[in-house]
C-alpha cells in the first residue's frame, strides 16, 4: 500500500475546508485509523476576498501560489483546492508547484462529460469571481456544453447568501434561498445544476432540487481518493 | 488584529482533527471569513498507534517531532496537538520546537483546578497509553487532585470501544458504552469527568452524565482561541 499525501489550499471559507476533510474521511471508509490519507491543510482565511478585489490591493495569486509550495515543501505528493472561485488563479500555483495540481475545474468538467453525457445546457450556481474568470463556461464549452447562469439579480441573491453561508448561517431560509435560487436555473432550460462553489453544498442537497446536482466538493473527494489511495495516474504537474 | 497562525498537529484519529477544526471555527464566530484563524494542520494518521507500541518498531516520537517542526517551518506562531495520548511524546515535539508547544493536558489541570477548585477526585476516560505515562495522574497530582481510572476490565472495555469509534462507529450503542464507563468512574467516586481522548467527547455530552464532564477538546478550543486570537501570552517555548 502506498498512499499519497493530500496538500490542502484551504480557508476559503474554512468550513469548506472542514466539510471536504470530513467527507473525505466518511468516503476512505478506512479499517484502521493508520489506513486514512495524510493530509497537509493549509487552512488560511486570511487570503485575499477572490470576489471583491481591489485593483491596487493584495492580490489572491501571490498568496495562494505561497501556500501551494509550503505545501509541497512539507511532504504533499500533489495538491487540491477546497475552492472554485481560487481556481482562477490557477496558473499561479501550478506556477509554484513541481508536484500535480489536481483541478476541480477540469475534475468536474471530465465527470459532467463521463457521467452525465446527455447533458447540453448545465446551470451553474458559482460566485462572482468564479463566474468572471469564465472557469466553468470555458472549460465546459469544451466539451459542447453550454453553462446557464443567473441573472444580475439572482448573483446578488446568491452573493448575499453565500457571505451570510461563510458568517455560519446554515438555516432553513438559506436552505431555502439555495433551493429557490438552483430553480431559477432549472426553470431557464438547465437539465443538470453545478454547485459550482464549496458553500453550495452546506446547504443544498439532491434531493432539494428536480434535476440532478453536481456536487464539486463530492468531485474532490472521490477525485482525491482516487489519486491518493487507489494509484490513478496523477495529470501532469 | 494580530491573529496568531495555529499548527496543528493531527490524524490521531482524523475525526477528532476535524472535530477540533470544526469546533474551532464555531468558537471563532467571526464576523468575516477573514476574521477566522489560519490553520496549519498536519492530519497524519501514519502516527505510530501509541497504544500498540513494539518495543522495536517504529515510535511516535520521532514522527510527531518532524511534525511540529515542518509546522513551525511553515509558519506556525505555536503549536497544538489534538490527540491526548501523543502527549507521552510532549518532550520530543517541545525539543523540535523554537515557537512553544501548548499542552493539552497543563491546560486542562489548569481548567480543571480553575473552574472546579472543589474537585478532589476526578474520573478519568483514557487510553491505555496515556494512562501507562501518567500524563493526566501526576498533572493533577500537583493540584492535590487524586485521578481514578478503570479498572483493568473497565479499561479493556473502554479500548475496544475507542477502536470502534476511530472506525467510525459513532452509533447509539457506542454511546451507551461510553456512558456506562463514565458511571463506572461515578461509582467508584469521582466528583467530575474527563474526557482525556478526543475520540470520548463523539460518543459522550455533558448531559449523558450526572457529574460534570470535562472535555479536553473543548479546552484546547477555548485556550487556541484564547492564545491565538485574544492575545493571551503563550507558555514558555
Amino acid at each position: 500500500m502506498s498512499l499519497k499525501t493530500v496538500g490542502v489550499i484551504g480557508g476559503m471559507g474554512p468550513a469548506a475546508t472542514v466539510d471536504f476533510m470530513d467527507r473525505l474521511l466518511k468516503a476512505t471508509k478506512a479499517p484502521t485509523e493508520q489506513d486514512n490519507l495524510r493530509l497537509l491543510v493549509d487552512c488560511n482565511p486570511h487570503v485575499p476576498d477572490r470576489n471583491h478585489l481591489q485593483p491596487d490591493g493584495p492580490q489572491p495569486g501571490p498568496v495562494l501560489a505561497q501556500m501551494a509550495r509550503g505545501l509541497e515543501r512539507s511532504g504533499a505528493d500533489f495538491v487540491v483546492m477546497a475552492c472554485n472561485t481560487a481556481h482562477a488563479y490557477e496558473g499561479e500555483i501550478r506556477a509554484a508547484l513541481t508536484v500535480p495540481f489536481v483541478s476541480l475545474i477540469a475534475e468536474t468538467a471530465a465527470m459532467l462529460k463521463a457521467r452525465h453525457p446527455q447533458v447540453k445546457r448545465a446551470g451553474l450556481l458559482a460566485a462572482s469571481g468564479c463566474l468572471d474568470a469564465r472557469l466553468y463556461q470555458d472549460a465546459l464549452a469544451k466539451n459542447e456544453v453550454e453553462t446557464l447562469t443567473l441573472d444580475a439579480e439572482g448573483l446578488q441573491r446568491f452573493m448575499t447568501l453565500l457571505y451570510e453561508i461563510k458568517r455560519g448561517d446554515l438555516s432553513d431560509a438559506a436552505r431555502a434561498e439555495m433551493r429557490a435560487l438552483a430553480d431559477l436555473l432549472i426553470a431557464a432550460g438547465a437539465e443538470l445544476v453545478i454547485a459550482g462553489c464549496t458553500e453550495v453544498p452546506l446547504v443544498l442537497a439532491q434531493p432539494d432540487i428536480a434535476k440532478p446536482l453536481l456536487d464539486t466538493m463530492a468531485v474532490l473527494v472521490e477525485r482525491t481518493l482516487a489519486y491518493a489511495r487507489d494509484g490513478e495516474a496523477l495529470p501532469a504537474a
